[in-house]
């Protein structure tokens, strides 16, 4: 098929691009020893971390496709081992070159902020292109070889299945570290952020990008090809070969506009970063609406799937809005909560958790209101059509999302290497504005999640031949509360995780700075390994519960409960897992934030008991917002999707 | 009709054994000015606040109580006014005698341990036994007159609204006194618990008498009127007159086993209170399943539905002890918040949320159970049957809750009053069982909750004619969005409002301890009655948008989207509620015994700074467990009914 080669095309086009920003990094040499050697010391950290997860992943792997081989067919099983080895090749190759850019950000920043700039930009969009290329590669080459909609689900399968461990493990790896490094060094040893004196230092910066970048990848490989394949799987029924071809287009348009967009990320030496990231957000998404309308005029002599596809990309960008509005301290929830620190930890807390449970509103009234325009312009492909909007332009919202962990860590190589403060401030400002284009992404995903899930359920009850999934059976409703129960569960295995492995590292950080002698003075080399090893050994260690636990629920509620239970257990994690997801993803941004307002001077700044207790939210907030948080968005699509795959076993 | 009469004649024996046991409450006199004093001190400020409440409300009903006449019909419209009137009035009748109480239990505990657990028992059995015999005669007599299981439904939307602005307003008056009085008064001014000379104490105490025994009250108040209503509308499509009737009298030999366990309390001097409370309520379940079992033999000459009761009955009395594990001191959990006390308020504060969040598995794992067994046993009345099991046992669960609250209000009393030591120590000892045993009365609450709201589900869907509630039609999901929203923004609203209550409080306070001469010594009198009026205005203004809030978001869904997504706005509400209601309430509970556990010697006692973070997981969790938790379980009732009532508006 003529198009197939096209939208595979796209793909390569997108690894092209890929590999010529590579190609960049790479011409873009530093002449600095102590960057090159900090900066190779945190890619072996993240690297060594990344092997050691995927080898704990492989028996799960081979486990899980010898059963669908079994279980459900040859081709599932072969859908969904490609699915998982994309997801692991991305966050390779993203990993490699993020933790590459990171020192020469540094690095370029000593250039001034243009070229710091480009490289992380540079380093963020390989992450983004490989990803969107490698997705939609995946995609098309399972659908060119086995003809059918259905089975490719396998693959999305694979891909959350590792996108989930992921952002688990990256999660619990990256605060276990930081809140050992913030705890012990700069609360109890009084060393400042990203100390080399701090045992947990690296530790802390490789979690960055174990978590940001490895996680945040994995996390959005999976939405991007879930929301393809939930739409090709409902096209293929509502409109035949048209509707299994619409949203592989839609990509391909996403790439092009992507890559056009990253041309329109210029700063001039003095200018607004921030600005220059949204003019290529904000081009990106331009190209993206026009190049839909010409897909869908073209294709159907009609715009209806356009306005559908429009609603889905504008709604994802306005809670994007909303998540800044709730969590920038430009804004009233931030400064309230900052203010509610002066009378103490218990104000904060509760100002936050207000703020969090609150922002749910806006996102979710915009999801509703994305479902109703979609079904009203496409039926249920609408809603799909939506998702994918959205989502097209991942090779974008990337490169600006994982611009900022590097930029990030540039700073804290930066502060190691005791490059000029000059070149700290730069990477600060970048980390700063990486902080709020963030939000746009951290939107999308959101939005995306609620409506890929949305479409895998309806592919889910298609699959099954569920002729309703009926609230007033009363084993809907019991799927329903073992649906809306498992985000509960999760989070609180995910944030309990978190603590124990944080616990484990606090003791290490200060038996180090007992036992080695010389560490505070700068003639002791502290033992950076040992706190990477407890790091790594808690992540792979307590990712496996969360894991497993999502994998087999819809597989237990299916077999003892019936489809239609299992049903209701989709529609149930959806709700309350969407909820969570927002509540805590937005309380932890707006802790993280309302301490840095006050770290900016206003309610007396730094060393005042305010100060202290925004640390206090803030440490409450890193579980929140890094962990749990954006897990649960992977959590309701790979169940829905192991649901739609097993169909078979449920079917009536 | 013969039976009816029976049944509203056992309403009449529980007001007459509440006649006889404040009777026996009047005839002991106190011998002491001072507690005489105080406690009619607490009375006016609590019987001032119940009057403007009611006051407050009163437009609130006439406004609704027109727009049924006008919109449904007026046997509705008077329904609903009864509801609302019985609801104030079994407030009124407990809270008056509850109040009258806790002066009496202090001066009782002066003779010893049995005479206080007598006085304050009976206190709450007035609130028991009112509670059931208002509200079954409530019942009965409704149906009487109008004949239509249907039309009652509207008695409990008075009862349930009522409920909520009296759980919610409570709930505000008696976190804001209590904070205010905490963080002033204990942290800043150093002086001791329910100290005369802190202006906030009789506030304090005003609510818990407002909270802990009028909000408890109208809660399960408005639990007990619509698990009986939700029970009778499915029983008669289900099984005609039998199915109306039969819920009416497991009601009644609910109040017959209620009065019969009453005589099980007792306490040999040197016994134990906690034991002799557990044989009450053993004593009382276990009647309670004899005369179900005979009654429903007699009735159907079948047992099937006596086991639909019996699963009702075991799996609340299972949920409160999964509550009683997760908050009580002897139990890892709240042992593992203590612990992580050490490490500072940031870590406290996840171990109680991990422990809330985790704390819901078990409770609706048995929720579910109970749908099961229900189902299983009785079809869709088998699941309301269930629910009135839990409930019909009321009177000695609540005489049990609300006992608990007037030790706690004795010992105030006895604080203030400079009564000796052991008068403290034994009203102490009898708080502290209560909180233990207050646990079953939980389970009850929440297990009931679930199961009343479903059964209400199933009414409303039956009065709309909808023929499913189909998950996979998308307005029915939108629906279920925001059905699961709402829980979400009611306990934001509702913990925002604690705190800025308590803001205004604390600045009171500050400002009598800054500005009355005298006020520390003990020789100025602290204006104990602004900050009685600052709480009071607070809960009256605070508690009207979240109230008036959860009755327009289903009228405004029906009418928008139709009543396929008000089914599924209902079904999302039920979920979310149900898990936030058990996440806070236990999360909150859990701190609370985690401040007590390192209070009585754990981890260095008082003064340490693992009791300091202790105390901040404290103060977060009181409005979890006080205000937005039990809210919870109104709002998710009081939607249902509002949607059952309203049903012929969205009818198909």
């Amino acid at each position: 098929m003529n198009i197939l080669g096209i939208v595979g095309g796209t793909g390569v086009v997108a690894l092209l691009f890929a590999l010529y920003a590579s190609g960049k990094i790479n011409a873009f040499k530093v002449e600095n020893n102590r960057v090159s050697e900090l900066s190779g010391i945190i890619q072996g950290g993240a690297m060594a971390f990344l092997y050691r997860e995927y080898k704990a992943l492989v028996p799960f792997v081979i486990i899980v496709a010898a059963l669908l081989a079994w279980k459900i067919s040859v081709p599932s099983a072969i859908c969904f081992v490609c699915g998982a080895l994309c997801s692991a090749l991305t966050g390779y190759i993203g990993m490699r070159v993020a933790t590459k850019s990171n020192g020469k950000t540094a690095f370029a920043a000593m250039h001034g902020m243009n070229d710091a700039l480009t490289v992380a930009f540079m380093g963020g969009s390989v992450m983004g292109m490989t990803v969107v290329g490698v997705g939609l590669i995946g995609v098309v080459a399972m659908y060119f070889i086995f003809q059918n909609a259905d089975i490719i689900t396998a693959f999305g399968f694979g891909a959350s299945s590792i996108a989930l461990f992921a952002r688990v493990g990256g999660g619990i790896y990256t605060k276990a570290a930081d809140v050992g490094a913030d705890l012990v060094g700069k609360v109890e040893a009084g060393i400042p952020e990203d100390d080399p004196r701090n045992p947990a230092v690296i530790a802390d910066n490789v979690g960055d990008n174990v978590g940001d970048i490895a996680g945040m990848g994995a996390d959005l490989f999976e939405s991007y090809v879930n929301s393809i394949i939930a739409a090709m799987a409902i096209g293929a029924m509502a409109l035949g070969n048209g509707g299994i071809i619409y949203p592989l287009l839609l990509a391909a348009v996403g790439i092009i506009s992507s890559i056009l967009g990253t041309f329109f990320v210029r700063v001039k030496e003095g200018g607004d970063p921030a600005k220059a990231l949204r003019y290529g957000l904000g081009s990106t998404g331009l190209f993206m609406l026009v190049g839909t309308f010409f897909l869908t005029n073209w294709m159907f002599s009609d715009l209806t799937l356009f306005y559908a596809v429009l609603s889905g990309v504008v709604s994802g960008l306005l809670i994007g809005a909303a998540t800044e509005y709730y969590t920038s301290g430009d804004y009233s929830s931030v400064k309230e909560i900052a203010a509610a620190s002066e009378t103490g930890a218990a104000t904060n807390i509760l100002a936050g958790l207000g703020v969090g449970m609150k922002s749910t509103a806006i996102p979710v009234i915009l999801v509703c209101c994305a479902i109703v325009a979609g079904v009203f312009f496409g039926g249920l492909y609408g809603i799909a059509c939506a998702a994918v909007g959205m989502l097209a332009i991942t090779g974008m919202a990337l490169s600006v999302d994982a611009y900022g962990p590097i930029a990030d860590n540039a700073g804290g190589i930066a502060e190691m290497a005791e490059l000029p403060e000059s070149v700290r401030e730069i990477t600060d400002k970048l980390d700063a504005v990486g902080n709020t284009t963030a939000a746009v992404g951290k939107g999308l995903a959101i939005g995306s999640a609620a409506l890929t899930a949305l479409a895998l359920f309806v592919a889910f009850a298609a699959a099954t031949n569920l002729q309703s999934i009926d609230l007033k059976d009363p084993y809907v409703m019991v799927g329903l509360f073992i649906g809306g129960l498992l985000p509960f569960i999760f989070s609180a295995l995910s944030i309990q995780a978190v603590s124990r492995a944080a616990e484990k590292m606090i003791e290490e950080v200060r038996r180090q700075f007992r036992e080695i002698p010389g560490i505070m003075e700068g003639t002791g080399r502290p033992e950076y390994e040992r706190c990477v090893d407890i790091s790594t050994a808690a992540a792979l260690k307590e990712m496996v519960v969360p894991g497993v636990m999502a994998v087999l629920a819809p597989v237990l509620v299916g077999y003892l409960l019936g489809a239609a239970a299992l049903g209701g257990m989709l529609g149930g994690s959806i709700v309350t897992g969407v909820m969570m997801a927002i509540f805590m993803s937005n309380a932890g941004g707006a802790w993280d934030n309302a301490k840095k307002y006050i770290e900016s001077g206003h309610f007396g700044g730094k060393g005042t008991s305010a100060h202290a207790a925004a640390v206090v939210g803030d440490t409450v907030g890193d579980p929140f917002k890094d962990t749990a948080g954006p897990s649960l968005n992977i959590l309701i699509k790979l169940m829905s999707v192991v649901a739609t795959v097993l169909a078979p076993l449920f079917a009536m």
